[in-house]
């Protein structure tokens, strides 16, 4: 045995994948400090108002998974407090419902709110002795080659500065770490706002004859009200409510300015939501609520030498469409984790011999990871047409079915889009081609039947 | 007559750009505040040093368009300091010279010394009584709704605020108005580096019997050596030297590290060229020479409402292979000027008449030069595939040729598209739309030769 020369690692951004990062790196043996730009979530009343994000997540396969790995219990404790969405249901003009199921096998994607989520990666991180955690810290400026950051500590109004072996840019889609990198990496770069915003409401429980509280609405579904140039979804929470989101351009948000603008909307566009949400409830959450840009953002490299990396949304952000936000994070963890492995950065004493290894899998793994990000990104913004227009068009439907046919049939070989997405850990890249592949039998199989 | 209103514009980045966008708003009786970081290049030794840019440019027609309407003689004045280049001198294997001129009717580009016209451009503005330049002031933050800008002040340390109707933006590829126009402004953004970098070189002037200084090569053409994937090109200077400049992927510099390295690189690749630099000025320019990186960015829009736009290289950056990134810039200047015209803006003196005027001037601009500017981005691009490998392929020479024969009978018809681009003020995208289409009429021509 050689001695223990512990390592030192300084996570910007105390999010879910910063908090997820803190997990692994202080599993790992190494010295770790997460500085959040932000107050801490679980002393606040209201974690909405704070975080302007969403209230709830849809966690699937590659999010489970990387909450697995530590073996930690995070995985199951996780499963307790999700409602599992075994599909879409579709709200029709005149408030016809249709279910789509996600899987063939029942496969279920899982609602999760956001802000209890964060709480459980916190305390269990807080748990840890080798895991530090300052609030209230903004990134001013890093110096790469020394490993020096520097912070403000906004609750004092002091300078803090810290040097480390490695920096994580887990700080988002405005990352003040990738801005910092952009200087002696020469990144490219490019960011995409799309022409809509979104909304978010709420459906509130119901009371039933017994005076017990219940779901408004089937709680085992993502629930969309497509309408081609827009759409609304509805996601169910714990408490036995439903967060509800508009997407739609912000100048058809812009265009509805007094109540009643919003409930004839309402009224032409979604009325089976109107009683759900109760009238009044709608106008004031309409009105007070934020309308929220979305973007796509695609960088390479992500590294800085064996010095700095950027994760999650970061280092690619998607628009909201495909769920895999957070999946895609969480699985950058899973992954930098797993390339460390395989670089043996850790079995090595020597300071020399360390750098170069991590130089090595930093690199392996920006190389490998910005594939697979540029193609869920890609995916997520296909999605926008497919779930608010494509879904009530009979030629996607009939596909849909023989798809989920031919992968009941070949549950290997053929596999739909979705299920590859959601419900597995295939490379997204390679989800790509397969799906592609699988379209061009179907194409050849339409043909030679059309010979028959 | 209505009173006067004096309108206030800051302009960060004192560059050629922005210097030229100084005299236009002075030329409209605007109060103009310069903001420069660097120290005033006139009063530098090695202005090379300072710059950390290119020695000499081509100007053409769009730029020397944009220097003449200001009616200060800034036109005739650079044009008497220029080099006229009528075409590209290409030095094929074993030393071999062969002339492509640039236009049938002898058009030409210029040469110009990048410190001598940026002085020139000072010296004017300088002695405009509207017009302030502060140098050493580094932009820190803006504030758009408030017209407020908040500088430091290098030369003591001081912060510096001003309140401003409109800001411009002049301040180069690495802009930081445009990343304070990212907070309120959903901006589409990207930026690409070509894997290649460049590094300067010079021949000096060679003696004559006579013992008179003159040029080593002929100075009236745009030298090429195009090897396929690098190349070198050498533009002339007023002091009878040239500035070479070699293009060549990152990796392909590092992999000269000694002088034996250099000198058989350059035997192998660019022998006629040792004799006219000199070994020894040859080894001691390549290694202190710094080897510097390309990109090319495109963002939309450019404005703020009223307040703020950016210009030049700041709104878009483009690989130098087309010698119209100053070129741009300064009919950016010329057309943001037009805008302004055309939108009344400064025939008002209510200050919300104005604003409105120049909010719809602004975005108008924006709209059009947008398609613009990422139609020559794209140009550039490719003119970088072009010039260093197809000018010499059989199949590019004959169609330059058949070109050339087409725009000599049809002058106004059918015009090659290095003419448009270079020596008219037709737009770029206009430009992009009518090559496209002559091509299509060649191969219908050809295809209509084939059949008879």
């Amino acid at each position: 045995m050689t001695e223990t020369v512990v390592r030192r690692v300084a996570i910007v951004g105390g999010g879910l994948v910063g908090m997820l990062a803190a997990i692994y790196f202080a599993n790992r043996g190494w010295q770790v400090t997460v500085f959040e730009f932000r107050k801490d979530s679980r002393q606040l009343e209201d974690t909405a108002l704070l975080s302007n994000r969403s209230i709830n997540l849809a966690l699937s396969v590659r999010g489970l998974n990387a909450l697995k790995k530590p073996g930690l219990g995070l995985h199951e404790q996780v499963l307790g407090s999700v409602i599992p969405m075994k599909g879409r249901m579709l709200h029709l003009d005149k408030g016809r419902l249709v279910s789509h199921p996600y899987g063939v096998f029942g496969e279920c994607i899982n609602s999760i709110d956001r802000a209890q989520l964060l709480k459980l990666l916190l305390d269990t991180a807080e748990e840890l002795a080798n895991v530090k955690i300052l609030f209230e810290h903004q990134l001013k400026y890093c110096d790469f080659d020394s490993g020096v950051l520097v912070f403000e500590n906004h609750s004092n109004g002091s300078e803090v500065s810290q040097t480390t072996d490695l920096i994580i840019g887990a700080d988002g889609a405005y990352s003040t770490v990738r801005s910092q990198l952009m200087r002696p990496v020469r990144m490219n770069f490019q960011q995409e706002y799309i022409p809509h915003a979104y909304c978010e409401l709420n459906i509130p429980p119901v009371t039933d004859a017994d005076g017990r509280s219940k779901f408004a609405m089937d709680p085992n579904h993502l629930h969309i009200w497509p309408r081609h140039s827009f759409m609304m979804i509805a996601l169910p929470n714990t408490n036995k409510s439903f967060t509800c989101t508009l997407f739609m351009p912000f100048e058809e948000f812009e265009a509805i300015k007094t109540e009643n603008d919003l409930m004839s909307f309402f009224q032409k566009h979604f009325p089976d939501s109107i009683p759900l949400m109760g009238a009044q409830n709608l106008k004031e959450e309409y009105f007070r609520n934020p309308k929220g840009p979305m973007m796509s953002i695609k960088c390479t490299p992500y590294n800085y030498k064996e010095r700095a990396i950027i994760i999650g949304d970061a280092a690619h952000c998607m628009v909201p469409f495909y769920g895999q936000g957070m999946n895609c994070g969480f699985e950058d963890v899973f992954l930098l984790n797993d390339f460390l492995d395989k670089f043996n950065v850790d079995d090595t004493k020597d300071t020399n011999e360390f750098r170069e290894s991590l130089d090595r899998a930093l690199n392996a793994y920006t190389e490998r990871r910005h594939t697979d990000a540029a193609a869920i990104c890609d995916l997520a913004m296909r999605n926008y047409i497919e779930m608010r227009s494509d879904v009530v068009k009979p030629l996607y439907i009939i596909r849909k079915r023989i798809e989920g046919a031919l992968h009941a049939i070949f549950p290997k070989h053929f596999i739909p889009l979705y299920t590859m997405v959601s419900f597995s850990n295939i490379r997204y890249s390679e989800a790509v081609y397969r799906w592609k592949r699988q379209g061009l039998w179907l194409s050849i199989a339409a043909a030679a039947g059309d010979g028959s």
